[in-house]
């Protein structure tokens, strides 16, 4: 059996192919709905069984470390923060999948005016995701606490987006199904924002050993 | 220290405290939602920091099992479960804090016809809640695969009624923003739905050994 060690470097790294994957999952399943790219959505949903597939091994090679590596508090920490993030990466791939299956409903549709704040708030959630995993492989709190400080955004951009289609639907009762899978996406990306501040929160306990969890709920 | 057995057990008679919280959140919610009761869904948003609270309480008893008392393949089975459902059931605790709040939203609107699919559909959706944590605590796998086969029928009540709302609010564009509401509502307790599969899923794992994680997915 290889060295502990070894085999904590080896799930970090097969994490950070996880979040590679997912990460591009999100931006193909955003370019999808904004330049109408029917190839970007069906890529998502194919690389869709390879995430679940990875998650699976790294959920197994991280249980099996505790299993048979009986690791002390610190590398203990690191083990199931690495559970949870491998959590939250495997929803947020589920997530892009869902943009991406709205993306096809979109596909043949007009392009709704409300649309053009949805790559505003993309940029941002995937900035936010970026931040996050950067904050776990860095252990840089600093970063971290700044993902925290985006959700706040993210959920008023979502508002924005929310109430801007709405008014829409009303004066366009027949744009109603196309103006639904956009309020769809919104939701869809705030979830991933969402995860990604989860990540964060997961950071500052590995890091400083601070408690933030549900306390960013608290706004909502 | 107290006996490994003992704390085990206080570890299962905890998530069976939480799994009772969620469960009767998730009721008050649909009743606040469905009889128009202001104070339930109150409730509801008045106990999100207890089941919060328990939340942390629950990983944090189980890592500390985890990191001292090196437990073996099969405890170590049980304990890595009970960390999965523990998340999942204060996952549901938040989707029935949405839907309380959507309960407020709608408290003075009129009733919509489709609605009246909502309460038959929370019915399966508790249920299927019901027995994932059934089979849990009796480690029954025919229990946990009864709840995967329900997921399907959730979907399509969920399709159901998503079609249903689209067709009134073409029909009344002023009554759009209520009937996203309810949009929501069912979007909310299909994911409960999902919360529910993910239980059955890891006690169908730690009972027979079977990992039918994703299996379900290849539906949707």
């Amino acid at each position: 059996m290889r060295h502990f060690e070894e085999r904590l470097d080896e799930l970090r790294s097969r994490l950070l192919e996880m979040s590679g994957l997912v990460e591009f999952a999100i931006y193909r399943s955003v370019h999808a709905v904004v330049d109408k790219d029917e190839d970007l959505a069906r890529q998502v949903l194919e690389n869709e069984a390879q995430v679940n597939q990875l998650e699976i091994e790294i959920d197994d090679m991280a249980v099996r470390l505790l299993a048979l590596e009986q690791p002390v508090a610190i590398d203990l920490r690191l083990i199931t923060a690495a559970i949870k993030i491998n959590n939250d990466l495997e929803r947020m791939g589920d997530l892009a999948v869902s943009i991406a299956e709205r993306a096809l409903s979109l596909m043949h549709e007009p392009v709704v005016n409300a649309q053009i704040d949805i790559p505003y708030m993309a940029r941002l959630v995937e900035s936010m995701v970026r931040k996050s995993l950067d904050s776990f492989v860095k252990r840089d709190s600093e970063l971290a606490r700044n993902v925290l400080f985006s959700d706040d955004a993210v959920d008023s951009l979502r508002n924005g987006i929310y109430k801007e289609m709405v008014r829409f639907m009303e004066e366009n009762p027949r744009s109603i199904p196309p103006a639904l899978n956009l309020i769809f996406v919104a939701r869809s990306l705030e979830r991933i924002a969402d995860h990604a501040t989860n990540i964060a929160e997961d950071v500052l306990f590995l890091v400083d050993g601070v408690d933030v969890r549900h306390h960013a709920e608290a706004h909502h």
